[in-house]
């Protein structure tokens, strides 16, 4: 597959506006997007770092899948997400060289990406988000 | 401080090669650097990814940090590292707003890059290095 870059790197926070203060205050990074993803069970919270991104990532569900990886590690990085150029290819590729999917199928997440995880068991243990930019 | 970019994000890893072969081959992206670290008890392994960097860490000792990383938490994302200009003054003004250091001076890391670690505590969960630049 032809990775573009790092898209973002997505941290679990218990609290969201607490962690904006975090990063605006001390870091001196400027918080430029709000959103909830719903179907992540998630409110979201972007950081424009060079070419690169910092999702800041709240559960909105105790079931979500967020909560519970803090309940299971704590507050920390949960993902990395790499752009590439055409997501449904970049799947069956990641599939056809052994690795497991979470999603085989593309779906929506935060700022009208089409996003897909892989499973971190096959990435050194790295949760893993390929994603493909709107349009 | 100014935060100019994410320099390079570090993943802890059991075995570098085999590491770099998933990376070279499912990812399509290529290690430029091998290096070892002494101070930090850890073998290196550098992939360019846009302006940022993923950085592979292999333990060279079972008492390392990266070995204890691993038998606690397992393989997986160890830290996220900031480009600064001025290391000195960014660890001053960090521990003036509050946030506990693990290194108060710089010391040396890989690609002669002057580096300090903060402590996770205060940074929602993420070991956070800031690093300058050598020259």
């Amino acid at each position: 597959m032809k990775i573009q870059k790092i898209e973002h790197i997505g941290i679990a926070v218990k609290d969201l506006k607490k962690s904006i203060r975090f990063y605006e205050e001390v870091l001196g990074v400027q918080c430029y997007k709000m959103e909830e993803v719903e179907d992540q069970q998630v409110t979201t919270a972007f950081f424009k770092i060079g070419d690169t991104k910092i999702e800041l990532l709240e559960s909105t569900s105790p079931e979500g899948p967020i909560a519970k990886f803090i309940e299971k590690r704590g507050e920390g990085i949960h993902h990395i997400a790499y752009a590439v150029d055409d997501l449904p290819g970049a799947l069956r590729e990641a599939e056809s060289k052994g690795l497991r999917l979470i999603d085989r199928e593309p779906r929506e997440g935060a700022e009208n990406f089409r996003i897909a995880f892989l499973h971190p068991k096959s990435t050194n243990g790295v949760l893993t988000e390929l994603c493909e930019k709107p349009g």
